[in-house]
């Protein structure tokens, strides 16, 4: 016995929580419960990060005004994503990028500036600042999904333009737009899957060993 | 009521592991469980992937003469991040990366190569392969510690120098060095906290409202 591990009822919680988050994209109305997203950023701060720089920012949308000025930006992208994509495109243009007006809470997610004072973990591999954040993100995400609610991570906006709306320094860089709110369903697979998009891969596609495309014994 | 919340066991099960997990350098000897690895890695593969990419791979290195060239490797880049850090070299020294020697498993992760075919979320944000991959890493960590395993993800190399060593093509990344095995015991706060290397800010100073900088109501 690993005295180490969690009871049967958690390890199924973190398990569950991992193999059911989904990026959500359809939210339904209504308010987030008091202290449910401190909880919820709360678990992204508990993230990892390279040298303990805690590069991540969240900025709360609260002014409804600006936040139709993000979900325009991020429409205007849409657009040109799809254009860039070329047969794809219809496929692509059924996604909708609604759930932004329609979410609880919208929030902008970004590296701080001035990154480059931290050197630990970062010498040869300065990217791992955005690395760092992503898995905040993910303890985000599992957090709200194990408390029944939908987050979605938008990437469809111009990093320049996003930083404008919101006012961030040079040097700043969003990751993310995140979507959070009540849904009606969590789909029951990945919605690009749903939508033939994609298949999951086997695992033997992505493990190998001792060496890159030799097959895991 | 919410109906898609966790129960209080499932919920407290992820919020533990959140809080809990920890980047572990210090391993005790003792193999995984048969299956154990496999759960890890399945869990990462439930990870979020823009346009679906599924952009990581696993090279599990069960060479014992390739676990400590890897070993030899990381050790002259932490004498060469120790020197560009300069006076805190000294505290950084201390931080020991003998736990590549001495952990149940060593896992190279990185980026599949040709990923410029994949348009879709990464038109202005190319970058968001590796974040899809260190949300996938996340899962990882969170699951093995769920089960009472510890994981160190090692940052500490050169992209170029482990790509040779493993043979990884041309266009490909290298993200991360897992080490994962058992342990004496979960550190009780962040190694770099403990080490007085920083601590963990406030809440308060990573959410904003609306603008940069501008504190949350």
């Amino acid at each position: 016995m690993n005295p180490h591990a969690y009871s049967a009822a958690e390890i199924d919680g973190v398990y569950r929580a991992i193999r059911e988050r989904r990026d959500v994209r359809h939210f339904k109305p209504g308010p987030l419960e008091p202290g449910q997203l401190q909880r919820f950023i709360g678990a992204a701060h508990n993230g990892p990060s390279v040298g303990y720089m805690q590069p991540w920012r969240f900025i709360r949308i609260t002014d409804s005004a600006l936040r139709a000025r993000i979900h325009q930006h991020v429409n205007e992208e849409r657009i040109q994503t799809a254009d860039a994509l070329g047969k794809r495109a219809d496929d692509f243009m059924k996604l909708k990028v609604e759930g932004i007006l329609e979410c609880a809470e919208v929030l902008v997610v970004g590296l701080i500036d001035k990154r480059d004072q931290y050197i630990f973990g970062r010498r040869t591999m300065p990217e791992m600042d955005l690395a760092s954040a992503a898995c905040a993100l993910q303890n985000f995400w599992l957090a709200a999904r194990a408390e029944g609610i939908g987050t979605g991570w938008v990437s469809m906006f111009d990093p320049q333009r996003l930083r404008d709306i919101v006012g961030m320094p040079d040097g700043s860089q969003p990751i993310a737009l995140l979507c959070v709110g009540h849904v009606h369903e969590f789909y029951t697979a990945p919605m690009l899957e749903l939508e033939k998009w994609d298949q999951r891969r086997p695992l033997s596609d992505i493990l190998y060993e001792n060496r890159w495309d030799q097959p895991a014994a």
